[in-house]
């Protein structure tokens, strides 16, 4: 087996700084963990929270921490810095080698979806995002490492795309279209939803948006570990 | 325009664990950066050692230090740690979107190799890993994000690939080939060099070897970034 993540992120429009921040680390026993924060509001307050967010939970991670106990950290250590009053949404997807399988842990209201075989589900069990009282935990599951596995996590600015002109995005749908009529690789998929809601939205998005999807496909054949990463720069740089 | 960074990455034959670790992180002020380390000998004692250097550098790196300040603590850090015993070398490049640069740290004896328009060199400054002393100092370049701009750092596996069995590999002439006949991908740099290593040591690489090809390319139209990585699951947890 093979296991492929894909990730299409883009800003808010006329925003410089994405409060969406992503990084992908290695797990010290084996395996990655893709870690996904969206700050309160937009732009560089926004970014500054949830990259300290995504620091404190990939070093905990890179020590060794659960998952689930680096989320609640996470959590605890953003309610203490700001009294409760900021928030930030947050999901971890990691591929532990050891146990065989994905670990999903989510504090996010915005739902998760994940195919496996002929099923497809829509995953939008109640869950609150870190930093809003002593007490929050994060949803957790389990899943086993099989062949046609395939999760897509996302942040708010999808699911509200096209909304501000009454249009609103169908994320589950546009999902099941998509993986009903063809195999697509998690790229095209992560591709295909930005784009949709970045039309919904006139091209100009209302909020920075993030697609993560993983699939475990077919073995390629060797044993080499592969990354590529894209990065626009922008004119004023240019 | 737009930056591109491909990574190819595998193991020592026969052996779990690679000595190599690599990361890529967001700057806090812009841009990307990709950190590789590669820790003396094989297995899970260098696995530990790199992990801990690059580790070191994400974290100074997100807090806003710079490259050079980031590399130069990691090796008094190491050589505190292990009293100068343990070495392993290190190499940062920056996409830094404030000066519109690359910039390369290196502590490695490796050279790296840079084409920019008709002009494709291999560097081989001499550079010593991190941890030897109290007084290593990194080799820094600063490069004009342009579009044609090529720079492929690797770890010295790719370098000695071949040796055991009398036919080294001539890592810059194999590049020149490849970059003087077309306009390959990235990936497609990276998966080559690398397949060519492992050919040369018959299917059983003698050594962890890691690429990284970084390319700045025409702007694909959108300012979407993109980031997908593979990773083989062996038959042991399959």
């Amino acid at each position: 087996m093979e296991a492929q993540i894909a990730v299409a992120k883009t800003n808010k429009y006329a925003v410089t700084e994405s409060g969406d921040t992503l990084e992908v680390i290695e797990r010290p026993n084996g395996g990655l963990s893709v870690v996904l924060a969206d700050g309160q509001t937009s732009g560089r307050g926004a970014k500054a929270i949830s990259m300290l967010v995504v620091r404190k939970v990939i070093s905990l991670l890179a020590e060794g921490v659960r998952d689930g106990a680096a989320a609640r950290a996470a959590s605890d250590s953003l309610y203490t810095d700001k009294q409760g009053k900021v928030t930030c949404t947050l999901n971890i997807i990691s591929i532990d080698l050891q146990s065989g399988t994905v670990v999903l842990t989510r504090n996010n209201p915005a739902p998760y979806f994940m195919a496996r075989g002929e099923q497809i589900d829509c995953i939008s069990t109640p869950s609150t995002p870190i930093g809003v009282s002593r007490s929050v935990r994060p949803i957790i599951s389990e899943i086993p490492l099989e062949r046609g596995l395939i999760i897509v996590v996302y942040t708010d600015g999808l699911v509200h795309a096209g909304e501000r002109v009454g249009r609103p995005m169908d994320v589950c749908t546009s999902l099941k279209a998509m993986l009903e009529d063809q195999d697509p690789s998690p790229q095209a998929v992560a591709d295909s939803l930005l784009s949709e809601a970045i039309a919904l939205d006139d091209g100009r998005p209302a909020d920075d948006i993030s697609v993560v999807v993983f699939k475990v496909t077919k073995r390629r054949g060797d044993e080499v570990r592969r990354m590529t990463v894209r990065l626009p720069i922008s004119p004023v740089n240019s």
